[in-house]
Order: C-alpha cells, then sequence, then structure tokens
C-alpha cells in the first residue's frame, strides 16, 4: 500500500480503501472513446493511487481533509459513463468511487419529491419511485450506466427534456461536501429568492469544486396516457421550421426528435428524407387535443405522417449502444458530439459540421438528429466514424473529428456542448463558451472553492 | 462637491454625475416599507455621496475601478421598486442609477429573443416585443416600477409564472461587470453543459456580486387563446388539494391565484370560502381541452364554479398598490411577505402565521393567497397591516411582525423568500434557508468576486 491509501486505511477503515489491480484497473477512466483508444495504443491511464468507497458525505469530508493535507488529487467517480474525459486518473490520485453511496434516502409521494444518494443508478432510482406509480422522467440513454450524481455533476439531459426539462429542472436539493470538508444541502423549497442558486456552482462542475453525495429530485406522476407519432419531412430544414412553429406555438411533447436522411434510414424512415418521432403525454384529454393539432401543424409544415410504429421501436432500443471494443478493434474512431444553436443557425452548423467531417479522409459515418427542443433553439447530436490506418493515427483522426463539429458549431454562435459536458475533450473550446471574462470567473470560482487545485484537477478548466 | 464625485465627474464627465440635493434625495433608498416608516420617524437613510448615470458596461466598470480604489460602497439602483431595502443609501457610496441605460438593444423574432439593456421599465421591455405579437410572459406586480435588471438581480417572479417560469427560465444570457472592472457575457444558447451555469450567480444577486448591465430574454408568442376560470373552496386546505391535484395531474395554466376568506372578499369571492383564479393561455386547442378539464377536477375536488368574471377584474386591477403614505400617515405599518413550501406544509405555515399576526396588538390584517404553483409546493403571499401607536413604535411593530411570517415558516421547512429576495429585512432569516455551511460558501463567493466589499455592502448576507 502506498503512503496516501495507508492514511486513508486509517482514517475510514481498510474495508473502504482498495488498491488491488483490478479495482485500480477498473477505474483507471470512464466511458471516453479517447480513454479507450489511447488504451489500444498501448498508452492508456495509469492506475490511481487507491480506490475509496465512502459510506457517505463523512467519509468524503474526511478523504477531502486528508488529500488537502497532503496535496494529493481527488477524483470523484460515479459509475463511469462519462462520454468526454471527466475521468482520467493519475498515478499520485484517490478516486473516490461513489458507487458505495446508492441508497434511496426517502421517497415523499405527496410532495413528489424523492432523495438519492448520488452513486445510485439512474435505472434503480426511477425503479423506486416507478414503483409508487411515480416517474423521475429523465432518460438519458445512459440510464441503466449513469449515476444520479453523475447527471447532476454533468448538467445532464434525457431524452423526455423537451417536455420534462433537463436536470437543473428536476433537481430541488443537493448535498455536496465542498474542498474544505464542509458539507451543505442547498435547495429548501420548490423556489426560492434568497441570494444567488448555489446548486447551480454544483451542476455541471464535473468533480471541480466538490462532491456531490445526495440528490432530491422533483418527480411527476406516471402520465395518464400516451401517444406516438411520426412524421417525414422532406429535409432536415423542413423539419426544424416544423420544429419551431410547434415549439413556438405552445406545445411541450415531452420527445421531439428528427434524424438526418443518414439516420432516419436506420429508424425506417423514407429513403432521403428526415425522419421526426413524437411522443405526446400527459393528462389524457391534453394527449387529446395535442396528438391531432400537432399533427395538423405537421401537415401544414408539408410533413407526412408515418406509423407510430417506428417511435415503439426506437422506444424498444434507444439505450442500445455498441461496445467501443466492437469498433476500436477494427481501427475505427467514432464518437458522438452534441451542441445547440438558435433556429436561424441549427441547419448551418449541420450543415458546415456534415460537410467538414465528410471530407477528411476515411470518413465512414457523419450523421446528425436533434432530440431537445426550445423556444429559442434546439440541440444537435452528432455521430461520426472513421476508418484510420491503425492505431497510432486513432488519436490524431479523433481529435481532428471533433474540431471540425466545435470549429462549424463557433462558427455560427453555437454553443460547443449541450448535454455531455466539457471534461477533457471540450476543453480548448470553453473560451469561446463562455468568453475570456466567464472563463476568468469560473477560474476564480475554482480558487476560491477549491485553493488547493485537489478536485478532478485537468477537467473542465482549460 | 465631495471628492468621489469630482473624481467621477473627471473619469465619465460632469453630466453622468449628480450631486444636487433633489437627485441624493430621491435615491437614498427603494420601496421597502421600513425605509418609509423611518423617514415618518425622522430617521431616515442619508443621502448618498453621488448619483452616476452610466451610458453602459464601459462606464460601470470606470466607476466600479474608482470605488475600489477609493474603498467606497457602490449600490446598484434599478428603478427602486424593492421591498425588501435591497438598497439603502450611506454618505460615503456612490448610487449607480440604473435607469439611464435602458436601451432595446435588439429583438430575434425567428429565435425569439430579445436583449434589453438593465434599466429598461418592465413594461417598456414588454411592450417593445408585443409590438412585434410576442410577450415576455413576465408579470411581477411591479411591471410598471421595475427593472429588466432589477427582475434579474432579485430573482423575481411572475404573476403568469406557474405557466411561464419564473425571471431564471426566461433569462438568456446575463451581462454583467465584476468589481474587478471586468464584463462577462454569460449564456450562449438555449440550453448548455459546459460547466457551472454562471448567470446563476448573478440572478438573485441583489448586487452585491457586481452589476448587470443587459439581459437577453427568451420570449413567447402571443398566445392564439385564452380562458378564465374561477372556483370557489370550502377553505384553504381544500383549495390547496385541488391545486396540487392540477399541478401534479400535468396541467399548467399561466395563472392560478387561492385567497384566504378574508382576501377572497376583496376580489368578490363568496363569504368564509377561498375563491381561486384561474387563466389558462396557450394554443386554442390546448386551451379548449384544459379548461373543461381543469373545472371537471375542481368539481371532483368538491369546489364550486364562479363567475370567470372575477378574473377580468383581477386581471384589470392586479397592479393596484396604495401608496405607502396613505397608510403610513395613519399610523398604520403594513408589507407583503412571500414565502413557499411544499404542499404538506403549507397549511400549518399559513395557519400559524395568520395565528401568530393576529395575537399581535393592533393587528388589522392578516391574510394570505398562493400565486405560483409547483410539483413539490407553492408560494404564500402574506399581507398584515397593524395600527401602532405612532411613529416611534412603527419599526418595532413592523419588524415583529416580520418575524412572526418568518419563524411560523420556518418552523415548518419552508423557504423564507419566494420572490422579492433577502435585502436587509430577511437578512436574520438567510443562514435558515441556505444552513451554516451554504451561507458560508456564499462568503466565499463574495469575497471571491467583490474582495474589497464594495458592492451593495449590508444586503443579503448578515
Amino acid at each position: 500500500m502506498n503512503a496516501i491509501a495507508e492514511d486513508l486505511a486509517t482514517a475510514l477503515g481498510a474495508a473502504k480503501v482498495a488498491t488491488d489491480a483490478e479495482a485500480l484497473q477498473a477505474r483507471r477512466h470512464d466511458y471516453w472513446a479517447l480513454s479507450h483508444i489511447r488504451d489500444l495504443a498501448g498508452a492508456g491511464a495509469p492506475r490511481p493511487a487507491c480506490i475509496v468507497r465512502p459510506a457517505g458525505a463523512a467519509d468524503v469530508a474526511e478523504v477531502l481533509r486528508i488529500a488537502r493535507e497532503r496535496g494529493v488529487p481527488v477524483i470523484p467517480f460515479g459509475l463511469g459513463s462519462g462520454v468526454v474525459g471527466g475521468i482520467v486518473a493519475s498515478p499520485e490520485a484517490v478516486v473516490l468511487d461513489l458507487g458505495s453511496v446508492a441508497a434511496v434516502r426517502w421517497i415523499d409521494e405527496d410532495n413528489l419529491l424523492a432523495c438519492f444518494e448520488a452513486g445510485i443508478r439512474g435505472a434503480d432510482a426511477e425503479d423506486a419511485v416507478a414503483a409508487r406509480g411515480l416517474t423521475i422522467g429523465h432518460w438519458p440513454q445512459s440510464v441503466a450506466l449513469s449515476s444520479v450524481g453523475g447527471w447532476a455533476a454533468t448538467r445532464a439531459s434525457g431524452q423526455f427534456s423537451t417536455g420534462y426539462g433537463n436536470i437543473e429542472d428536476i433537481v430541488q436539493a443537493i448535498e455536496a461536501v465542498l474542498p474544505s470538508g464542509e458539507v451543505v444541502t442547498l435547495g429548501k423549497g420548490a423556489r426560492a429568492s434568497a441570494g444567488p442558486d448555489l446548486r447551480a456552482l454544483f451542476l455541471g462542475s464535473e468533480g471541480t469544486l466538490g462532491v456531490i453525495t445526495a440528490v432530491t429530485l422533483s418527480l411527476r406522476r406516471a402520465p395518464e396516457a400516451r401517444s406516438l407519432a411520426a412524421f417525414a419531412a422532406a429535409d432536415m430544414d423542413a423539419g426544424f421550421a416544423f420544429q419551431r412553429r410547434l415549439i413556438q406555438a405552445g406545445w411541450r411533447p415531452p420527445v421531439v426528435r428528427q434524424y438526418d436522411a443518414r439516420e432516419s434510414r436506420r429508424h425506417g424512415g423514407d429513403s432521403g428524407a428526415s425522419l421526426l418521432l413524437l411522443v405526446h403525454e400527459g393528462p389524457a384529454a391534453l394527449v387529446q387535443a395535442q396528438a391531432p393539432a400537432v399533427a395538423e401543424l405537421a401537415a401544414d409544415s408539408g410533413l407526412e405522417a408515418r406509423d407510430g410504429a417506428l417511435v415503439e421501436t426506437w422506444l424498444a432500443h434507444r439505450n442500445d449502444v455498441p461496445p467501443w471494443e466492437a469498433i476500436l478493434s477494427r481501427h475505427i474512431v467514432a464518437d458522438t458530439v452534441e451542441v445547440s444553436a438558435g433556429w436561424t443557425d441549427i441547419g448551418k452548423i449541420y450543415r458546415d459540421a456534415v460537410a467538414s467531417l465528410s471530407e477528411a479522409p476515411g470518413c465512414l459515418v457523419a450523421s446528425a438528429h436533434s432530440s431537445h427542443a426550445y423556444r429559442s433553439g434546439l440541440n444537435l447530436y452528432f455521430t461520426f466514424a472513421f476508418q484510420t490506418e491503425g492505431p497510432a493515427a486513432m488519436e490524431r483522426v479523433y481529435l481532428d473529428a471533433w474540431r471540425r463539429i466545435m470549429e462549424a458549431t463557433i462558427a455560427h454562435g453555437g454553443g460547443v456542448s449541450h448535454h455531455h459536458g466539457i471534461g477533457r475533450v471540450r476543453r480548448p473550446w470553453l473560451e469561446a463558451e463562455l468568453g475570456a471574462g466567464g472563463l476568468a470567473l469560473l477560474r476564480r470560482i475554482k480558487a476560491a472553492l477549491d485553493p488547493d487545485g485537489i478536485m478532478n484537477p485537468g477537467v473542465l478548466l482549460p
């Protein structure tokens, strides 16, 4: 055992500190494609000094106290489903494995609230409330792989966000341990005007400002009715125009997805057209009014109705993701990149990014869909895949593909990240997002909360 | 001219700096009842050192630079409609009168965005977008008296919030000048996952962390249809139970208000009953479905329908407020106090606060209504009035009434401020809201952004 592991074992008990090779190996990094590419190239992330499995906030506070004393970095690890490099170990780092802090603390059926410890698997949290006829309504594709604390730490979105909001609209309270060791519980009522909303410091903090140990979520009652609808638009612009009318008219279907021609084929859409999939949910009278009104709006926008069964198929398979190994072993690099922009810019970003990816050598796939719509704009979720010459070339090709999407987004004033976060892969473009002043402000906040810089160094801040 | 005024006049031009008695007198404080009570008692707030009327962010940055050098406090002043003591001058302070920064920068009808300078009057901002068939959808009672920057700085709510959200749901971007003189523009897209949401630092900051100079708001298209509905509930609990069912079923009428028996009488309700006023708005098909479904839910909850014309009357008179002078000159102290709580606690807070106020000597009015409903709870908006023996007694009676409402709220786990902010009047209870750790965190943020403590000292932090 190394020195920091010994200190932690003395303080917390040996059962909570692991230094065996298997444990260290499994917590070196998250699901970021580049970490897997580097493993394949023989340049993978090192093992951390140790893994700590805290029992709760008190243990976390103790870990942070000891880490500060020793000047040792601490990397909070939820369930490892992050895809932007939020977790990459270093040999001196302590990985704080929050999978050990995963209880359902309470469910309040009257006030529609549930308090979860940070490491609970999203699907387990949803199951716990579903047993009472409730739903969290937050359905990231990673719901079976990601933790509730991770949702908060990355400012996640779910597939039903257009109606139900993103994680910041669902979080009622956050319990977090500051690098100082103080435990704070932020968020008292359904809404407050009591100084700046301090919960916002931890939503999206990606482990750099403290450790989220519990999250209270505002629930929904399971909807009374559901109706599915699919439409074909002549092209992406025609579909975007319909989405804009739909949202700006005041309708909010929980799910509104639009695939480009390439992705439409995979989801049963017409050849060459853009497929839209919608889910209406809510009180029966609302769904009965909304579904036909939206269908009429679609027809008036030049879209054609398609079989709602296409939505059933998507619902059944929406979280299927092929393992990296299957792709990388063929020396193909691939990833998904989500951005957002105003309605008037989103089509330009789509075209420019796909064109730029397509002209790069080895391009196999350059496609996109939208999945989260707002009054002022929507997101795009790009998928790229490139055939490379082998492990030595993969990192370069991968980073070049990312650069192409980021630059097309920034050129048209878009936001560089819709819901996966900054991690390591987007650090070069955070300044384009926040401006020099905003970045300086974030650094000042970081220095105020984590003066020793022990919290997840290398992430978020360039 | 005093020294700081001379420095500022040299830097900005004399036309932007006022030291005449009339200007100083008019900017000593905002609309807080206690400031008016103190004026009446001959112990009013002093005149500040000077009033600065900046032309924009560059002037504000220059004022903050000079104020930091001289160690002089700066008090950002919107339009002075605040009611919790966010503005009380001191003799050495510079009052930054943002009424001079009040342009409509641009309106984007495609992306439903409008950028306003901070000092623009809310009603003028609404008029500017209404001329294009759009609406901000933010209707505080003060809409004709308050500024858009003030809405952001206090985390304001409007009367249509149950459907349209509070100011944090409407703000897309904030331009602010930090005490360091840096100008930041925060908020790029409709939604982002790019580190903590730094806009949240300024929403609710009450002038203590910097100066908001412009705000971009996300607009709505004017709704296609509107329907008004009124109901009578046997008592407050019966009305709360109906509101809870309504919101938790997934309906979101923009306006849901519920008055206790005393306030119901003033709004044309039945004697002894609780009156509810609802506004449905949105696409015609939505309103046509929602209005009857909600009426059915009301009947099923034991409520009786009343004439929708009661809502018309409220709409016509909703922003009428008697001037303080008319009340205070009769040695009556009065105020409104808004709090929030979960559904299971709101009735207890209502009863305990009204009982506590009623048993205090001189109580003329102790009543409440709710006006903002959420899945997890709702707000209460108390009104109190006390007959006092004269100016010497008024401050004590006023503060005692506040204490009674705050203590009843805290005893049942409620939030101490729903939408007016902390200012000076709620400072003693901010720790109950944030916890000791949360308060320490806020102090750390304050020290990081405003190390010299020049920004609106005495406000927010106890």
